[in-house]
């Protein structure tokens, strides 16, 4: 892809040949010829002088003298981003079935769908166009997937689960495994409560590496547009997710609980069942939140969570006084 | 099934037409024809009313006026959930096995086994009548599953594992890896301690997704009869559970701890190693219990673990005073 | 393997007869004819008198009349685990590759490689010799593995990780997914940051099941020579890990921190990102480092973490002040 293409497209401003053929992004120290790289600023202006990326781009301040093309932006760090999605979306799937795959004659596989080997896809199932499929997939049956996902090696996808377009799910993702629900019955022991809903993935949601998400009990289990899922995350039965939600790395959350628009989780929170967390609220690496609680925007921290400035506060309180006993 | 067969397995009075067939449960307000559902009291009348479900299971109390048949029992939650357990043991295995699976020669596979895609079955081991292996699987040598046990898709037992019947593994459960034992060898760093034993779990187990649970080192990994463990937890080499225990979501416990009988571990509890906790203790979510700790029966909570109401006293105490630093 | 030949390996001094054949280790209580077991003392003499073992490593000082060879260390505990590992060697790869693997055919593959059902070795990736890669493995494009390693059941290995000789890898480990890296761009949500960098494993490290190591952003991942990382652990983008660490399971690192040499980090610590944890220091289980710290040398505990003796000092203070509000 030329350089001119790749600044229309970032709606930004070029200095040089726009004439460049790029085909990859990379960091300004590691890129080679036909590499496109990002300074945020002129500090490593040796670093950025010795780089031999075949474009840079750059803040609109940006006044050093270069021996390079410089596309000048707004906000380099996000237009470096786009410009790696703009060019890996010029990928195309080759559109091939691995023969050592096992797919349902009644599935239903869109175009340019890319199926590697040891993958199954169950009865009633459907797959959009140009969606690949890595090695191992195990897919259901009646599960959808939309358009254009990536779903990588030995993912796990049961029955009845539908993921909208432009969804990543990483290796080992299980979506759709039973709930954790039982009736207990005295020395009985516990009886299974059914586990027959399902899981929903909205549009451009990625999910990390051996995460899991539960199946509804009897409902649904929902995961908003936009979501971003970090690796070894637990997600109960129906829980619900709302849009642009972060959710950082062994972060669990119990069943029943909800987690509205754009909040942040960081790492190893733990969120009790039916708890509401509210729109734009952000909790601390390893908070908890107690069952039943509803937790208002702003940001907290603590097990049970208290608002960070407080928690901050009477830590410093705390390891003061402590001295003094 | 009939309404009548399922009211006498529950030990229910019927009222209403016993001839009617059901074919599945669902909740209240998803239920079709032909299905079953439950209801916990009449709070909800306008939606006990609504429902097109084929029959409800209600309180022996119940006395609204219904346009189909309700079942009374003792406690519908539970009679809702051995409704779910009998309809779905009438659906029996096919007992297929597919070509695209790797089953060693001297594997001995029981009656009506089914068996998916890309599923391995090692030397000398042996799959009991009814149990369904979903594809990819891989089953080690020397390892025995009972009967009517459900091993989800990309589950992976290591050899000399053994399963009991009823057990239902979830998508990515590991029995059977190496313990995290190594002899420190000063500088020369950590020599592996010889992992070669095994794991037991007992009948009417459920384990949840990419849970893993490792081997002994010498002797054996153990999980009593009707336990029940959620998704992502860590069970260490040589723990030894005990029966009808529950343990939720990301807990750990480390090597060589003991949970005897009707213990209930919370979530994201942290076990260390030699502990031991007491028949019917509960430890709440994001607790720890140091190596070496005998817990005795009661409400846990904390870090190091303390009484449940002391823990809570503590805390309200703390609160208070930090007002006044 | 003759005794005698052990006795050599170990360094140690035989007393008995050095024909007899051992092929391998066991405890004194379980071990049979033809196994070598070891005792740390004479407490449990019975116990020793009564073992069946063939042979058992004893400390120098040992002084009981026993019934078959005993081999005097000065470590025994550290000489069992060597016996067991020297055993191990014995036993040579039958360097077979299974018809329903998928090798792509620009793989090189090395001398007595075993490759057994349902694995996939992408373009242009390397197997060393001996190197064992169990069923359902997958490997992506150009990943080098090196000699001797173990790669178990349902491992996945994306595009461009390094693998270095004797490398053990538990079933479902996840090496090279995208790192956790966004661009929030306001009420557009968070746009993809590039996550094209790789893995790389040096020598003798052993990573437990189901852990999960991101691939670096543009950078490298890198885990050290003779690291042992247990089962659960997430590991970010960027992190770099020294040698001989110590990572206890269900513990986390976010992105580019640095773990250097022979720190030890227990079960269900949270690391921060960018935080450097110096050379030999040790924390405690579900401890807490926040962001941009560094930790130096000595023993921590708590979150935010302080040192051991203060963290239990304070906790002491607390638990009698407490009793007097």
């Amino acid at each position: 892809m030329k350089v001119a293409d790749i600044a229309k497209h970032l709606e930004g401003t070029l200095d040089g040949d726009g004439e460049i053929e790029i085909h990859q992004v990379a960091s300004l120290d590691s890129a080679r010829s036909g590499e496109i790289s990002f300074a945020l600023s002129t500090i490593n202006a040796d670093l950025l002088k010795q780089s031999r990326a075949s474009c840079v781009i750059v803040p609109e301040s940006f006044a050093e003298k270069v021996p390079f093309p410089v596309l000048r932006v707004k906000n380099p760090k996000l237009a470096f981003a786009k410009a790696a999605l703009f060019l890996g979306s010029q990928k195309k799937s080759r559109g091939e079935i691995h023969q050592l795959s096992s797919i349902s004659e009644n599935a239903k596989i869109g175009d340019k769908v890319q199926i590697e080997a040891f993958v199954c896809v169950g009865d009633s199932s459907e797959i959009g166009d140009e969606t690949h499929l890595h090695a191992g997939v195990k897919i259901g049956r009646n599960v959808k997937i939309g358009r254009r996902c990536i779903i990588h090696s030995n993912v796990v996808l049961r029955e009845n689960v539908t993921l909208g377009d432009n969804v990543i799910l990483h290796p080992g993702v299980v979506l759709g495994a039973d709930g954790f629900g039982y009736v207990t019955d005295g020395a009985n022991g516990h009886t299974k409560f059914p586990q027959i809903g399902s899981v929903t993935v909205e549009n451009d949601v990625e999910i990390g590496a051996n995460t899991c998400i539960d199946r509804g009990a009897l409902g649904e289990t929902r995961i908003g547009e936009g979501t971003k899922i970090d690796n070894l995350v637990q997600i109960g039965h129906n829980v619900e997710i709302g849009k642009r939600v972060i959710i950082a790395g062994q972060t669990g959350i119990s069943g029943s609980s909800t987690i509205e628009d754009d909040v942040i989780l960081a790492g190893q929170v733990g969120i009790a069942d039916h708890v509401k967390v509210e729109k734009g609220a952000i909790i601390g690496a390893k908070s908890g939140v107690m069952a039943r609680k509803i937790v208002r925007v702003g940001l907290w921290a603590g097990y049970p969570i208290q608002p960070w400035h407080e928690y901050r506060r009477n830590l410093a309180k705390w390891n003061k006084f402590v001295k003094t006993l």
